[in-house]
């Protein structure tokens, strides 16, 4: 049976080509997998001459219109009712397709599919999950961006999200779940995380909640569910990227700086291949947007065809896994929390 | 002229052991140091016994009290009040020590600190500050956790602090202060960000406010300073350290993995000496109580004597350097700003 992806291939730094090399890609892998490509005629058509596999596997939608990388989501959304990125998240609302995968411009991508697509009944926002690596199993982090300020029943919502994935396309029985915090002992932190520990606690949900997680504990993999406001979540993300960068950085440095380094570097080769391969980036590519009403999948902007096809995958398993059915069922069995009255369990304005 | 710094002997996993140990290489380097030090007699005593020179400049104040490591900070106030950290500060609150360093419970330091010493004129509250590495020049980052929630006011007397102690103590003589957020446009992150980002640009003070930095610029070294809340920042640091260990364990599996590899290790060594001390954790051990009226540095509870002397190291910086005279100075210069009166920029209750 096809799974039918709708991929703006307009949207990211190295737009049209790596899209399309990256769809490619994905369907040498996963031949079940069927395209409708919304972009410039003009730039992919003569790209899908090169990929006759491809062609036949895909429809192309023509579209001149294109959200910019720095549009203000308010603006894309008036302006871009025709842009590659509004047609492939449209393609999801009326059925069309099964998701849609854009590297554009992220607050654009979440406006939009907010709007079109809806919440999941239950979730009050969504959030911006990825996979990332650890000492041990990957860990689903949750919200990496998309909230700046979150209530104690938006980190709930988004720890019952995790989870639900975590166990749908990781393939993880019984999901350990954390809530990010300071400390590890129940006072720390402030009260919106404090609140949400006991909106979790009290869900009457069967979800493995093991308490608070500090930094350490999510890279050492002691969770595979972290759950955070999207502003820690997201600096979080960065400082980890930012600090493997630095890393590798210095140690590219360190093995040129003599030629004993250089040759030392040789012979170590194919077992610094396995480090790389392991933490690269690209094969952890693809963020979803947890809880809208559909599966939209954000690509890293300035990623190659590699990661790109790891974003299709990443929707082709949300998909496939029927991950938003399971869900909307876990949330239907949330329990009435009788402490989600407290003050600090009161959503606050959330500001992007 | 000698410099008289107290320390807390029975603090950290370590103690004594390392804390004597460090002491003596501190001296070494810095023969004008002096300390008095606080801890139980019978351990300290033989300690000391196989470092005379470090007997010589030291004099042992005997007691039996020690905060514990799980102690909460309320109870380590109530019943703290003998204990080698309460009067380690208590020598710095009576003058007869321009400094105390522990190695022992952060809460229950920062705690008798404030009970103590007060903060400086102008300071609503300390911030913990340290210096991490970059890809370029070190950065001083705070607030590392002394603060869960952080008013505009607070966020904008940390970047105050921050570039006083670039200044003072790491010798930048005109120190790029950034806001650490989810986005560089000034419409980015949640309303408290913003209005520090105008308290900076409207305070009269001549710092070179950047504007906002991500965690990719954290490490990438944009900044000298960087300013954010104590649940953020302690999050980044952890992760930061985390995906630093995470890294290092892996790279040590590789040159395990086979003879070839081990081989490259070998020849390779001396070079990866050079990266290693370049991220060498101890040497950037130390975090100061910024804010406090009296210089109070927290060493990590696990680290070394080699660890341990840097922490010292920097509380004699700190206090040779008139830190503290510089960041009262500067808060004397601030302008009165009209727009703080604004919603956004009034205290939140500040829960640790």
């Amino acid at each position: 049976m096809s799974v039918v992806i709708a991929l703006d291939v307009m949207g990211g730094d190295r737009a049209p080509e790596i899209v399309i090399e990256g769809a490619d890609l994905a369907l040498g892998r996963n031949p079940e997998l069927r395209f409708i490509l919304f972009g410039d005629e003009a730039r992919v058509g003569p790209l899908l001459a090169g990929h006759p596999a491809l062609r036949q596997a895909a429809e192309l939608h023509h579209t001149p219109d294109a959200v910019a990388a720095d549009a203000k989501p308010s603006a894309a959304l008036r302006q871009g009712r025709n842009s590659s990125m509004r047609l492939a998240i449209d393609a999801v609302q009326d059925g069309r397709a099964g998701a849609a995968v854009s590297a554009g411009n992220t607050g654009a991508l979440m406006a939009m599919a907010m709007i079109v697509l809806k919440t999941l009944p239950g979730i009050d926002r969504p959030a911006i999950a990825s996979v990332l690596p650890t000492k041990r199993s990957p860990v689903v982090f949750l919200d990496l961006g998309a909230n700046a300020v979150c209530s104690a029943e938006m980190l709930f919502q988004f720890a019952v999200m995790g989870e639900v994935y975590a166990r749908a396309v990781l393939g993880v029985a019984k999901p350990r779940v954390g809530l990010l915090n300071i400390g590890t002992e129940e006072v720390k932190g402030d009260g919106v995380v404090r609140s949400a520990a006991a909106l979790v606690r009290d869900s009457g949900l069967p979800i493995d909640y093991v308490g608070f997680v500090e930094g350490t504990g999510v890279t050492a993999g002691t969770v595979d569910v972290v759950v955070t406001d999207g502003f820690t979540g997201n600096v979080a993300l960065k400082i980890a990227e930012g600090t493997a960068s630095m890393f590798t950085h210095s140690l590219r440095q360190v093995f040129e700086s003599s030629l004993r380094a250089k040759l030392g570097y040789l012979l170590a080769r194919p077992a610094l291949r396995g480090l790389r391969d392991r933490f690269d980036p690209r094969l952890y590519n693809g963020a979803m947007f947890l809880g809208v009403n559909g599966v939209v999948v954000k690509s890293h902007g300035g990623t190659d065809s590699v990661g790109f096809a790891a974003a299709i995958r990443a929707a082709l398993d949300l998909i496939s896994r029927g991950t938003n059915e399971r869900i909307i069922e876990e949330m239907g069995r949330v329990a009435i929390p009788d402490e989600a009255d407290g003050d600090a369990a009161k959503p606050q304005a959330a500001t992007g």
